[in-house]
Formats: structure tokens, sequence, C-alpha cells
């Protein structure tokens, strides 16, 4: 690949170059002397795109928010629009999982273009019936779920692992049997807990929906 | 309260101040020299308690799990005993948001206090019908929902404001008329999604094992 050529610098290259360092080192986070760096230009030309680092965090949302956007496939059912929305939405986040916290707490960009599908999914939900209020209590609602189901599919899949101990019985047990329906289904234990969870959460808002 | 003396230096003293430290700078986290320092002890004497960094997280893992242990109110039905556990684990992380990133992706202590009350869940779910594998996603799913919402609960509440903007007024209406809901209700726009959100997904488990 090699260093990319100061010309070619743009806000969606800084964006792309700090999620991989993100990618790389969950922990910590970067500096812009790191995201120069890894660029092979000065700090300076940084500022010639990016006012500072939330701008940067600003940047990786519309990155992600884009392939999202791209991915989810548009039904005219609200529930089956949702369930697309949250498919393409946790994949996007389990790919860049040291995102999630910092993003979950940025203000929104005026121009960003998760403005916008808010705006589909809002419109789509209140044409279905759901009140105004409701229908971004519903949007936020799902969106929790499936932020934290994108934190439990890019964890360690065998992190709850009881080993030996003596004194969780039941919770070993499922934990295994768990485990070996997702080998048996060829998914990961996190996606089964994703899937009914999801189902779940959109079979009762259906109900919810239909009581009125 | 002045600095402990290091004659009462403990695990537990550790991680509360590791909390605390993490707390005050979301971003950046904290070294072991900042906990050293913030204790009035040597680095070398934080290792007498704690191996490296991942035990301080298993430690606020622990304060975490005990404090929603304590909060959760035991119901011999598993949908009030998920709902109970889910509010309190909400109120935990939602105090300490800077430790779901880290916390979801740690693997669990052979002794921690979480494999105790999972086994405790799993229980009830298998009592009131529910097979072992799906004990544990309902149990995971439940907790991401409760994840995803903490954040969402800890950030600041005016986050998806769209201000003046003029291409998404079905958004804009929707995020105000929650906005006014919840300030009716004497509740934050957050605690609207994770009731509705919360109902929902109870309501769609009970129906599933209803159909078995």
């Amino acid at each position: 690949m090699g260093r990319p050529r100061v010309g070619v610098l743009s806000r969606r290259l800084i964006g792309e170059t700090a999620l991989r360092l993100l990618d790389d080192d969950r922990d910590t986070g970067f500096r812009m002397s790191d995201l120069a760096r890894a660029l092979g230009v000065r700090v300076s030309s940084l500022y010639n795109h990016v006012e500072n680092k939330t701008a940067v965090f600003a940047e990786i949302r519309e990155i992600l928010a884009e392939r999202i956007d791209a991915d989810a496939a548009p039904d005219p059912r609200w529930d089956h629009a949702l369930r697309n929305w949250a498919h393409a939405y946790r994949a996007a986040f389990a790919a860049h999982p040291s995102t999630v916290a910092y993003l979950s707490a940025l203000p929104l960009d005026a121009t960003s273009t998760v403005g916008r599908s808010y705006d589909h999914l809002a419109s789509q939900l209140q044409d279905a019936g759901w009140s105004a209020a409701e229908s971004m209590s519903v949007i936020v609602a799902v969106e929790s779920f499936v932020l934290g189901s994108a934190l439990d599919a890019s964890a360690p899949q065998d992190m709850l692992d009881p080993g030996d101990r003596a004194d969780v019985p039941t919770f070993a047990a499922a934990y295994h049997a768990r485990r070996e329906l997702a080998e048996v289904q060829g998914a990961t234990p996190a996606d089964l807990a994703f899937t009914l969870g999801l189902d779940a959460l959109l079979e009762g808002l259906r109900l919810r929906l239909g009581r009125g």
C-alpha cells in the first residue's frame, strides 16, 4: 500500500486511518500525532481537514453510517425495515467495537447521514401508527440493543466460560448448551442471543402497536 | 477525606479509586501510576493487591455486580426478576459508562459474583420452561439491551438535537415530541426508550416461551 501522498489527504482518509488505529488498540485510542504519523503527514496538515479529534470521530461515524445505509435493505414493513437496519448496524459496529462508547455520547452533526436515516425510519414508524414521540423511542431502543449486541459480538466468545467452577452448575450447563447449539447452527453464541433478542423486541413492539 | 493510609490499601479500595479515575476521564482511562498517585502509595504497593490492570478492571466488575445484586429485588416470576435486574444493571453502568466497553470484553473471573447472578437467573428461566441454551441467550440479550441503554442514559440527553436542520423534519418532530413527553412524565428521553424497549423485549420473550 505505501504511504498516501500529502496531495490525497482528506477528511475521509483521516477518518479511515483513525478507525484503523482504534481497531489496532482497543484500550488507549489515538492521538493526533499518531494519526499524522500513520498518514505520513505533519500534524498541522491534519488541521486543514479536521478541526480536532471530535471531528475525526464525527467522520468515523459518517463512515460507519454510510456502510449501514448501504447494507440495510429497505422494506415497506416497518418491523422488517428495523430488523434489516439492526443487522447492518450491528455488523458495522461489531467490526469496530472501540468506537461504540465514544460515538454513543458524541452529539450528532447538523449534516450527519445518521439524521437522514433517523428521519426515514421515523417516517416509516409514524406511517405505521406509532406516535412521533414513540417513533423516536423505538429507534433509540433498537439502537441500544444493537450497540450492546455489537460489543457482545466483538468480545471473546468464550469470555463467560465458567471453566471448572463448581458453584454455578446451572449457568455452566446453560453456557455449554448455547455453545453447542451455536456450533450446530453454524453461528456464534453472540449471534443466537442477538437473533433471539431482536425477534422478541420486534414481536413486543408489534404487539404494543397493535394495542394502540 | 484526605489520602488513605498505606495500611488500608486493599483490592477493593484500588478498584473504587480506579472507578473514580475512569469517571473523571471518560476518554483516556488510567495508568497504574495514576492510580498509585491518587491513592498516595507507590506503584509497587498496588501489586501486592492486584496483578495488573486487568485485575483492577475485574475488581471494578465485582463492585458494580455487588451493587446490581443489592438493588435488583428478587421476584418469583422470571420476567419480573429480569426486569428488576435490568433496571439495577442499567443504573450501575449508567453511573460509570466508561467501564462498559472494557468490561463487555473482559473474561469472567472464576470466582466472580456475576457467575452466581447468571446461575440464579438461568435457574429461574429454566424452571419457567426455557431450554438451557435459550436461558443463556435470554440473559445475554437482556444484558446487551441494558449495556446499550446505559450508554444512552449517560450520554448528553440533547446529543441527537437536530437544531435548525431543515432536511429531516420527521426526525426533528419525533425528537422534540419525545423530549416533551419525557418532561411531562418527569423522566429523561433515555428513560422512555429504555422502558419502552424493555417492556417490548420482555413481552416478546413471554410470547416466545408461551409458544414453546
